[in-house]
């Protein structure tokens, strides 16, 4: 046999849908056997979903999980499917199986387990000990899960010394922008430093905070990209990978050792190898695009994963509020969206204007609903204990907890989850009102900056060719019209200014002198750096959103609220 | 030389505070010497407080963290103090520190890494490959750090088998009820397993939603306890502890190796040992008691580190909020509490006796507020849009969002702290309202079971002698009053069999079957299992609280809220 028919199934998991997953594992088994695949591969832990977290804890979550793993099994007749799970009872390991026609014919326990950032896998996971190849109609793969290639010394390196010709690395690799860059790179490297071909197969979907992009690839052993899966969707990629010849001549007896290999029984009767699906080109997208797609396709899994049908927002005229429905709209369709203008006296009438273009533009329903009445209700209820007192931000954030209530009680009403439209850099200076603005169940652009949410918009424009996001939210000053002629700018350094100092002290976790440094006002800095330090308290209550940057304001940021140490 | 000084310096350290953490770290080093102690031992990470998350990412806080170690250093001429802090620069240890006579003599770097419940060490920190034993005056000390107490094959073993006579254990260890005994006996069992003095030294004080509860002990090396540290108070403990004559032949060469054994230089001019300070004996608490007092120091700590010097509490004649305003009139004192009664149509009379007498019995102010008109105001903004549906929740949350939004009114303009009220059973079922009763900056008893405010409240009265809660608050039917005739147990199971199984549930990770199996209803049990996922969202939008129980809904709690795993 001179070649190897691999089918890389992308597939979009549900945390917890042991059921589901495995039927849809089972799906795409069935239709790689009728592309003549030998093997095919699904991500990592795709039987639970990714990540489980603390369901990882439960006994009988594990073993549900091994259960479905044999039911799995049974589906592998005349094929060969490697299928994320976790193996293991008291003791437990983030596990690849080789299901091979019918039987569990090996086992592979992921070496290294990330611990950073998003991640928590020692805190479940033992670490695997044992570099695992299979024979496969004499064709030696290596099998490894995820963290397992980003390591030079890792298994691929013990594996390809053992002859492996061809690495299936099975992911579960979260998105951020660029990183899809970051990876090709690496497996290229990984692929010609070890003269191994490597299969690199991501999920696909969105799962809380996190969305996983996909993106699968296959490398040859020069490390030249020989197949690219799609962004955000759900795709089988079957591509037939050449034999080397070479290989045979790196092996040695010596090399094998501390490596498990196993050969699997051949298949008898397996029909002949058909022609392969055409395989159409992909382009890898724009930063825009890529962060756009990440964005709807997180909002549309967050919605259907968790049972919502419909989803409110409430429109304040700005961009962030157009921008967040935009998305809405194209997530789950515009008849599913509704949105809410929520004026007080200090709504202008170019804010109404543009939440009327904006609703219009999408196509979307638009209530309006005053709150002054209710606003001066509490003045009243309050003017006793206030007495005396001047008007300050209380009264501001009553105004926008005014408007909380309003759209929280049409959520409860009606069942729509509340879209929150808070964009990174109020998030991340606490410009955002507790209860106010913040309330909702998710908050769709919590990690994108203010700069970049123009950069987005003009992409949405630009790519369905006509002003979605109105002209004039693109061009005019943000203010919150909490108090008259309030504008962010106010508050808030310009936003350029801004947000390079917040990926500074966010992303790089780097100081005030380091900042300043790169050539920004010391004092700017320090205030920048005192508003985000101040407001961890907010974030803490804050509803979860997507994860679009290298380090977002969720899981990967972990800073007490009680915090005397001052960085600036 | 046949007995050695030591001191165990049980402080209460703030988490980023090097400055202050260091000055306390000076100033009990001075009050040791001034006992005579040839030794003075501080919690695990003093000098950076407990647990500092990711501020350990940022590379100027462990350089600044090093520059207090330094400071402390040069205070330390006459005696030798053992100092938790980080050791590294690109790669970060937790460590203790030797600071001898003036001169960092010694570093140990903890072994084993704690990464489960609410630790998550492996992310930041680097494992220690080296017991370290320090020689003073001839006496072999043992020098380890919390976890690596915990097991039997640890670096305490190595340690006594190379002939230490002393282990010091610096401790960072938080506190849950019933805790301090699993520690006692197990500091007891490791000292007499190993023929070894162990002098267990634990943090005191509240970090976010962890409470550290002190409880330092010294035991013999026949496993004896022979000092042992008040609970939630900051203290030196300073005792004699005799010299063992049988470690000398325990000793062997061979024994010594992998161990770092560092000499160190004798005490010039160190004046005559004076009379040891008279130690009062310390009883453990009882259950009630210990929990009372964690939740007044996790109170006292949350607000006094945060800036913050007054509360407002919502009380609505209920035994919670009673509970809530008894603990911050006793962390902070009456005249810092304001309550504040916010009565709706369906308040009943009872409710609003029972909010007086609470605030009347704590000598606390009483600020009452009619919701009724804001609720209408709300109802007739929403009319139009509600046309011709019926009343449900939507309206039953509206008014506890009134509420939510009156108290943060109060909070912004008085600069208040608002302490939330919510138990853990009610926490756990998703039995409050977001942004209504659940909005606030600290839910002081978020991780206490509803059974358990009982307990603490006959304690409190109990122990003040006079009735603080009134007997009526303490019998009478629990209502959230947010709609006619409304009891929580037309929604709830009975609280003493709700808490039963959110025991199981949560604190020991058991499913459906396993739980009615304890002989519980198996339809109440799947009911419960079912409320508690569902309301996963909420949690996560909650307030911090403080941690008593082994499990709390926090940072040891890290569940999905996509999740569609049935463990029902």
């Amino acid at each position: 046999m001179e070649k190897l028919r691999i089918s890389l199934a992308q597939i979009n998991p549900t945390v917890g849908d042991l059921d589901g997953n495995s039927e849809k594992i089972i799906e795409y088994i069935k239709e790689a056997r009728g592309q003549g695949a030998d093997i095919v591969a699904f991500p990592e832990m795709a039987v639970t979903g990714y990540p489980p977290e603390d369901l990882l804890l439960k006994p009988h979550f594990i073993k549900d999980n091994l259960e479905a793993i044999k039911r799995i099994q049974e589906e592998t007749k005349g094929i060969t499917a490697v299928v994320g799970f976790v193996e293991g009872g008291k003791e437990i390991y983030n596990a690849a199986a080789v299901l091979h026609n019918g039987e569990l014919s090996a086992v592979y326990r992921k070496m290294y387990l990330p611990n950073y950032g998003v991640f928590d896998e020692e805190r479940y996971f033992k670490r695997g000990k044992e570099p695992v190849i299979v024979l496969l109609n004499g064709i030696r793969i290596g099998l490894n899960i995820c963290e397992d290639i980003w390591y030079p010394e890792g298994p691929t390196r013990t594996q390809a010394a053992a002859g492996a010709e061809l690495i299936v690395n099975i992911n579960a690799s979260p998105f951020h922008y660029g990183k899809w860059k970051v990876r090709e790179d690496m497996v290229a490297k990984r692929a010609s430093d070890n003269s191994v071909a490597i299969a690199y197969i991501n999920t696909v979907g969105g799962q809380d905070e996190l969305v996983f992009d996909g993106h699968s690839m296959v490398f040859d052993e020069q490390g030249r990209l020989i197949a690219r899966g799609r962004s955000f969707e759900e795709e089988l990629i079957t591509i037939d990978i050449s034999r080397q010849s070479a290989v045979g001549s790196r092996r040695s007896e010596a090399q094998d050792e501390g490596v498990r290999i196993i050969e699997l029984p051949a298949i008898k009767n397996k029909p002949a190898s058909s022609a392969l699906p055409e395989q159409t080109e992909i382009i890898p997208p724009s930063t825009a695009e890529e962060v756009y797609k990440a964005l709807v396709m997180g909002t549309r899994d967050y919605l259907s994963k968790n049972g919502f049908k419909k989803v409110v927002i409430a429109l304040s005229g700005g961009i962030d509020s157009a921008l967040v429905s935009a998305i809405a709209a194209d997530a789950i369709g515009k008849e599913k969206v509704t949105t809410c203008f929520l004026p007080s006296v200090y709504s202008s009438r170019e804010s109404r204007e543009d939440a009327e273009a904006v609703a219009q533009n999408l196509g979307v329903r638009l209530i309006i609903i005053p709150i002054q009445e209710t606003f001066e209700s509490y003045l009243k209820a309050l003017k006793e204990t206030f007495a005396g007192l001047g008007e300050d931000t209380a009264e501001e954030n009553l105004q926008a907890r005014t408007r909380g209530n309003i759209i929280m009680a049409l959520s409860n009403k009606f069942g729509w989850l509340v879209l929150t439209t808070g964009n990174k850099s109020e998030m991340s200076v606490g410009y955002a009102t507790l209860y106010g603005d913040m309330a909702g169940g998710f908050a769709v652009i919590k990690d994108v900056p203010k700069t970049m949410v123009y950069e987005i918009c003009r992409y949405i424009n630009a790519s369905k060719g006509r002003e979605i996001i109105p002209l004039r939210v693109l061009t005019k000053a943000p203010t919150a019209e909490l108090k008259p002629d309030q504008k962010d700018q106010d508050t808030l350094p310009p936003y350029e200014l801004l947000d390079s100092i917040l990926k500074a002290y966010i992303e790089e976790n780097m100081g005030l002198e380091d900042i300043a440094a790169m050539g920004f006002d010391v004092a700017i800095v320090r205030k920048v750096i005192r508003m985000v330090d101040s407001s961890e308290y907010k974030r803490r209550q804050a509803p979860p959103g997507i994860k679009i940057t290298s380090r977002a304001l969720g899981k990967d940021w972990r800073m007490p609220i009680t915090n005397r140490y001052e960085s600036y």
